[in-house]
């Protein structure tokens, strides 16, 4: 049938709006396509409404282009059907394995938004669900790929770090990459910002150097410096992935297949011949336990092999914060003064250099965490890590005491006198959250007691730092409600026999 | 926050667009909910959209009487958290049993739309897969009988009839509620409209009665005449209902446990203390075989007894249409010359005595069937048909050959000879859609063949009937394409000893 078509900016996404009597017309139901003929053919979702009316279509604005229509033409508009994809999804549904041609079609429908986010969310809770066996997840990593750029390198090997993060405080990626370039190996390191963490690698990298560069320039930064630390979001990279975050965030999932593939596609473009996985695990992370974590090591070495990446993981301890700072300008901080030789937090320079050690070990060379420690202590590392800032921008004769954290300090004392038995990083993470971090680039908070130690009644156990009073002063409320620190006497319990009458 | 707000069409649900800067301001994500502060707080899904400028949210009207606000007032905007029911969902992917307490506010959040397209398709995508036991789904039955009205009848007990639907021709509805009412029974009937398939009861019922009524209207002409044939859309009976199929429909699934609810609760509202289940069975239906039939019958009975229905089944042959006509006024026509007297579609006449049959027993009666079979003969049925008709402002004096189906009309005549050995329901459902039904009234399908007939080549097999000339032949080629009907010899296939050489 012909209608009107009025243009408005109601969404991205291609999608009409019609009321319920011309929907019937057309024989389209709401969450439906219809097909719009102008000079073009383009697909719409279809909303029904009653806010629509009759003989008049309301288009989102990006079908205007894909139409060649404006306002006020009158247009042919007829049901379309779904996507032969829909199907695709409703196998897994039933359980059954898709096949490569399956798995790409529906890779390529979200990613040119021929599905819709009902049919996303089925697709991604079917996989929560039924999940998918290697074969498939190697064939999800690869479509996936194949939606953005591969980066090329004129050297090879490549090696790669990724951390499954969880932890808060966990700055050790820079200290691995410098480490790594200074041995003589290229690691051309893409992180991700804070998705819902208080930090992400690239949040505190970017408070003294860029971290938002093309692929052409992370290559040739790799290639003339060994190393780079770059903000993967930047680069074309499986772009198919950001369509999807958005679908698992309000669903608080991540399936295993999509989160394997996920984390696996943005290695395979930027072309990883050798790479590193960190498993963070402890209460209150992704990994609770080393039984978990295992699984997890077993899932992405097998799908190392199917994808030709040599995959070693480090399952590392996560019970509590790595070192003593969360939040950019503090975790930056805490970072180059280790890059400057200062011998703490020891959990920092331990992790650091044991994950660094197996990346050397990875490129041949035998007792990896000595060497790498060396390469530390040595200040080649340093010398490596100011030849990357300055790559990216940044100065050259950096200094860690040149980045100053927030102006508004709160501190949080213990409410009585014991030992640390737990700290919370959920709890900690929502009080940096709530004092501005990640973006307020000097909030966050700076440890002084971890797990372990004795702490006296009215002793500081942390300070809150912010860019904003007012947020530092919530966040001290949440930390006064939330209490992070769990602080008890030596004795837990006393069990006494009933008294008798 | 303090944001500008301007009211836009955009959605009929509860949404805000923001950029992402701003989002990302106050913490929020695409699909996140935020809540807006005005005269009065409201909570709506967000939208992130570059279509939208810095310092401004784009609200959907719908939001203007929610919040109290006017264009360009500066509200404020802040995260809101997802309600606690989208962790219940989780659960249920991850296979637990939920509360009762749970499946009702999962019922209440969709109903007042406080749960997103995203989150109704994760439910619905988990129930599809790990199911409901017998005792969640009558949580989930009597929830949702809760979001709608309940009809309290004066009279006790109360029968009812449901048809789970598959098999075009279904007419019997009409003829069971006669023959009951006759019997001294009451039956409000209420039914629906065509979803899938080309006639629903109501849309050919409405060829010559009214059937949008209210639940006092309903209830009225039930206790006055025993039986009424009215539309359950236009009653207020788990509303819910029609918000689920919206997201039910693109995803083509209907999970066994919203299946059942739906159905229940629809019969729970109306008061029915005795129901009859009619699972139609057969190749091209929801039920293809009598094992899964049985396996329906025995979660409809489960399901009747712990909410106080005495249901029992009817396991019905739906290999082929149910009589000859498929079509609003074709179907109207045959049910009424066989409550006028007329002896066949013998099919269709057995089907409703067996079912009015049933319900006579479930009454007190002996020998139903014999007894359905006597009240439609003896013309008390077409009495009590034409009470229920006048009371639902027809035409007492009603003759099935006062309606006339369309005038344009097509035969599809056999390419060959030999016997009927298969029809295809669902081909003949396109078919009849594609020359209108169920929208054009006068629009369907006369059969002239039913299975193991003999056919002679060129014999007509079907008539194609529509109120638009251009749809009878669109539907005609569509037969051409579709060939319904598979027409052998006695001999299928001829096996014979391979040769000598």
């Amino acid at each position: 049938m012909n209608i009107k078509v009025r243009f408005l900016n109601i969404s991205a996404e291609p999608t009409a709006l019609m009321n319920a009597e011309d929907a019937q017309k057309i024989g389209a139901k709401d969450n439906d396509r219809v097909r719009i003929d102008g000079k073009r053919s383009a697909i719409a979702l279809l909303n029904v409404s009653e806010i629509v009316g009759p003989g008049e279509v309301v288009l989102s604005v990006c079908l205007k282009g894909m139409t060649g229509a404006s306002d006020g033409d009158e247009l042919g508009i007829s049901y379309a059907s779904s996507p032969e994809s829909v199907r695709s999804i409703r196998r897994k549904m039933d359980g059954e394995r898709l096949s490569k041609e399956e798995i790409r079609a529906i890779v390529m429908d979200i990613l040119e938004n021929r599905l819709s986010k009902i049919e996303i969310s089925a697709w991604l809770t079917a996989l929560y669900i039924n999940g998918m066996d290697i074969e498939e997840i190697a064939d999800f990593t690869e479509a996936m790929v194949d939606t953005g750029d591969r980066v090329e390198f004129s050297r090879s090997p490549v090696y790669d770090f990724h951390s499954m993060g969880g932890v808060p405080g966990n700055k050790v990626t820079p200290i691995v990459v410098a480490i790594a370039a200074a041995a003589g190996l290229m690691l051309p390191k893409t992180s991700s910002r804070a998705i819902s963490s208080a930090c992400g690698t690239s949040d505190f990298v970017e408070t003294f150097c860029d971290v938002e560069m093309d692929a052409e320039t992370l290559r040739r930064i790799s290639e003339e410096v060994g190393g780079v630390l770059a903000w993967g979001g930047a680069m074309n990279l499986a772009p198919v992935d950001d369509l999807v975050i958005k679908v698992e965030h309000p669903l608080g999932i991540n399936p295993r297949a999509q989160m394997l593939a996920s984390i696996l596609s943005k290695k395979l473009a930027i072309g990883a011949t050798h790479l590193v996985v960190d498993i963070p695990t402890g209460a209150g992370t992704k990994v609770p336990t080393i039984e978990v974590a295992k699984a997890y090591a077993r899932d992405f070495m097998d799908l190392g092999e199917k994808l030709n990446i040599h995959v070693e993981c480090a399952i590392t301890y996560a019970d509590q914060p790595v070192g003593s700072a969360i939040g950019p300008k503090l975790e930056a901080r805490e970072c180059i003064r280790i890059l400057e030789g200062c011998k703490h937090p020891a959990s920092v320079i331990e992790k650091a250099c044991d994950i660094a050690g197996m990346i050397l070990e990875m490129g041949g060379m035998v007792n990896g965490g000595e060497r790498a420690r060396e390469i530390l202590d040595s200040g080649a590392a340093m010398k490596k890590f100011r030849e990357m800032v300055a790559a990216q921008k940044g100065d050259y004769d950096i200094k860690a005491d040149d980045i100053v954290p927030g102006e508004f300090v709160a501190e949080v004392a213990s409410v009585n006198s014991g030992y640390v038995h737990s700290i919370s990083n959920k709890d900690l993470v929502s009080i940096a959250k709530a004092a501005g971090a990640p973006s307020d680039k000097g909030a966050g908070i700076l440890l002084f007691k971890k797990k372990g130690q004795r702490v006296e009644k009215g002793e500081v156990l942390f300070e809150i730092y912010g860019d904003n009073k007012a947020k530092v002063e919530r966040a001290k409320e949440l930390a006064a409600k939330y209490k992070p620190y769990d602080i008890e006497g030596m004795l837990l319990k006393r069990i006494a026999a009933p008294r008798t009458r």
